[in-house]
């Protein structure tokens, strides 16, 4: 027990981490009747896409789980309104200002988290009266901060600025991972990656299989002049490593990218032309897994890193 | 101890990084002196200066230390007969191939340990015969590894690949930290950034001064298309960013990078011409201290964090 799983009402202060086309109901339900919080991950789905897994979410557990909430999302009041209507009690929201939604959904009786890469913006969470945030490092897959800080160098800053509840994110995989964390200052940890990669995860069997093969250096931060994005190597991160490398603008980036290649990357297993993400420490995941059994892999794994350093000097 | 103080004869597996314009013989055998390695960096050196380091290193301390050398130092030959001569029982050498030189070294009595970047470039090193390898994160200042792979996922990977004793390096500055990566599979922990500011590193006070005043987002890793460096923000970054920004070949950065520029920026402080270089952890750091000081705080802080995750569940 601590401030983590006390917030949420959770066994394990393990959080799975919002994924645009990997994360829906049958992901979330199944991180959380395991005795984590699972996410739906709001950022890939219709608004009444959305209002249908948070019921199936609804049907499948009696747990408690969340919502992510990128504030860039087209229609964001529309689905910030179902979720409320539809009884959601736990929101994450990120990259945006905390200070938009936080009260809004404090008001509706809403746990909010944000999701920050400084602790410049840690101490604006505080201000904006968000219950907890979300660290998340360099390492981490999609969506990453201008900052380009790892994990390793946010947790102590961010520990340092403020007295919030603190979730780290990006390169989290493992239970080693998980306590490493907690040296650090976190209280808990979202782990992305690994979930990305279970049974339950939307994502296609070809990009699933295509993680599991791919090693050190095989995805890189791109599209900084747009907002910085991890892509895993292949025909669209070539294609932008190119353009990048020959100065090619935040106009031409754009062109470049065009619309709905995450989905056809991620959802449809297009290794070509999609546009794949996944954070650095898929490096060491090679086989797929059910939920529930990475759940208990993290936990068994934790207490076996917890009990080898009170072996240690 | 452990296979790390067992290897060099040390009190504490904590181990001082050679660090250009930085770390000569003061700073080295001011670490020495406090029970972990120092380490004399050959690559700001010329041969006769890297003679003088070594001796004067000797009269300093009769503690155990070592010199690093960058393989693509020019007189690279030159300068290994003169450690050899003079005596150095330890090298660590870094930016190239490990079969080179661990042969002719360890015939000579030298332990070796070489740094790498990824697991492919560990198992290159057990197959080389070297005694122990530093893994360093995407983090750590200076020259770095092109897979930008960070500690908290560089460290599992390649404890998973290598049985040799492991170092950590990149984003350590604290004791705290020098846990998380045991957690992560290290034996010992080599600290560039923080030894870099204390009173005995040759860095300008100019520069430590700049460094105590940076936050996150204020390093970044640029130069990727001649080898990659993690800079500091100032006038030669900046120049630095906008020819990448704009598409610069290998040829137009070599010429604005020019010849001297890190002695210029780090040695002797010009903030604005010249290349400056730290680590990313550099943001936590605020106060200038003295090697042994820093030895103290990280030996006690490390002890802190195990009795807390020793209290806890």
């Amino acid at each position: 027990m601590n401030r983590i799983t006390t917030l949420f009402g959770i066994q394990y202060p393990i959080i799975q981490a919002g994924m645009v086309w990997c994360s829906g109901w049958r992901l979330a339900a199944a991180v959380s009747n395991a005795g984590g919080l699972g996410i739906i991950g709001a950022g890939s789905l219709h608004p009444d896409n959305l209002r249908e897994h948070i019921r199936k979410c609804k049907a499948a557990t009696d747990k408690p789980f969340a919502v992510n909430f990128p504030l860039f999302y087209p229609q964001l009041d529309e689905i910030m309104h179902i979720a409320v209507e539809e009884g959601v009690k736990i929101a994450f929201t990120s990259a945006g200002n905390p200070k938009t939604w936080t009260g809004w959904l404090k008001e509706r009786g809403v746990t909010v988290v944000h999701v920050v890469s400084s602790a410049k913006f840690a101490r604006k969470c505080e201000e904006a009266g968000v219950d907890a945030i979300v660290a998340e490092g360099f390492e981490a897959g999609g969506h990453n901060g201008r900052e380009e800080t790892t994990t390793f160098c946010l947790l102590p800053a961010v520990r340092q600025a403020t007295t919030l509840p603190l979730i780290a994110a990006g390169g989290i995989a493992t239970g080693e991972g998980i306590l490493a964390a907690r040296v650090l200052g976190a209280e808990g940890a979202q782990v992305g990656t690994r979930f990305a990669l279970t049974h339950e995860s939307s994502a296609s069997q070809a990009f699933k299989d295509y993680c599991f093969g791919i090693g050190e250096g095989d995805t890189k931060l791109h599209l900084r002049k747009l907002s910085p994005v991890r892509l895993i190597k292949g025909g669209f991160m070539d294609a932008v490593s190119k353009a990048e490398d020959a100065g090619a603008s935040a106009e031409e980036l754009q062109a470049l990218l065009g619309k709905g290649r995450a989905k056809k990357g991620i959802f449809e297993g297009d290794l070509e032309e999609g546009e794949l993400e996944i954070g650095q420490i898929a490096s060491i995941i090679n086989h797929q897994q059910s939920a529930a059994e990475v759940m208990q892999d993290l936990v068994d794994g934790y207490h076996k890193a917890l009990e080898k350093m009170q072996g240690g000097h």
